[in-house]
């Protein structure tokens, strides 16, 4: 199946144009991007934490300090809402109303499952390294084994999932074309430099 | 006061260096990102949403369509969890488990306030215009009732707020220094470019 089935929480309401279930440019939105942003809640408060993901086969996964709150809120069992967000442009448009932006964003709901297995732990923390640096999991020194447990590595399935795409110049309303405004895309990319040797 | 006091949600517990309280770097983190996300849970299930926000005086502003879901929820009395996350550069290091990222991230705890008084919520709207182009609010055809009844202004107070903030190279083991892997500081940066006309 080559969409992702839309649910109550993943249909989009108002702007159903803007709305994408196609797994293929989910995908490469999720391979695009370097953060999401993962939020739950826990004893009535919200958290949202700012991390790098990377995707393998059905899922997205994370990692970070075992110890983090937010990972042992969601090992507890509370649910995941993890959004990542590509800004591609800034759109001007005739009215002020009409200003918009032009943007890829992609909603995940999950549960979190935690990657014990010493293996698919090494292996998923290689395809990180591997994600952002192809190469990079043969250079670097591997993980000991006190590293290895310091990191928690978790999954989440892509099953509940949307993207909401906008993009193109602005769209004013017919009776506001004629105005003396001017009105245009500005483009927003982001930029990898050279790297600095250390 | 040139910090935000230090509360249980926004101290650092594992990475006390990183963190930063202080108004003035804060803010500046605050203008130059274009994005945020907006978290907080309704009838049990976390919601996160991307969004433009802009800041005048002590509060953080965010504006939507007044039948946002997550809007809703917010005005109901939920709690806001608002991160802002500015990716600086991948770090590589010598080791596998010290790669990281450079980034600037800014943490607000908050409850939403509906700025429904019609001056100050036009006024609102026209600092969001200028804060993404100075002058755009005098060009542009200004909201009429109709828009501006389906545009929502939702003000944050910046009370509860800190910064986690990495720079610089890699931090590598001692014993790991001599060994033969290069390591560095890859930066990124997020660029405009020119406007295209539509």
């Amino acid at each position: 199946m080559s969409e992702y089935p839309i649910s109550s929480r993943t249909q989009l309401k108002r702007s159903p144009k803007k709305a994408c279930y196609d797994k293929q440019q989910i995908r490469e939105i999720l391979d695009e991007a370097l953060v999401c942003h993962v939020s739950t809640h826990w004893h009535g408060q919200p958290l949202v934490q700012p991390t790098i993901h990377w995707v393998d086969g059905d899922y997205l996964y994370i990692h970070g300090s075992s110890k983090n709150g937010l990972f042992q809120a969601l090992l507890a069992g509370q649910p995941a809402a993890i959004c990542v967000t590509l800004l591609d442009g800034l759109v001007f448009a005739r009215s002020a109303f009409h200003h918009s932006v032009n943007y890829r964003s992609v909603m995940i709901y999950a549960q979190a499952e935690l990657i014990d297995e010493e293996q698919e732990k090494r292996r998923q923390l290689d395809l990180l390294m591997e994600r952002v640096r192809e190469g990079r999991s043969l250079e670097a020194r591997p993980a000991n084994d006190t590293e290895l447990k310091a990191t928690a590595v978790l999954a989440f399935k892509l099953e509940e999932v949307s993207a909401k795409i906008r993009r193109g110049g602005p769209i004013d309303e017919a009776e506001d074309m004629q105005l003396d405004v001017w009105a245009g895309v500005q483009p927003i990319t982001q930029v990898l430099g050279e790297i600095e040797l250390d």
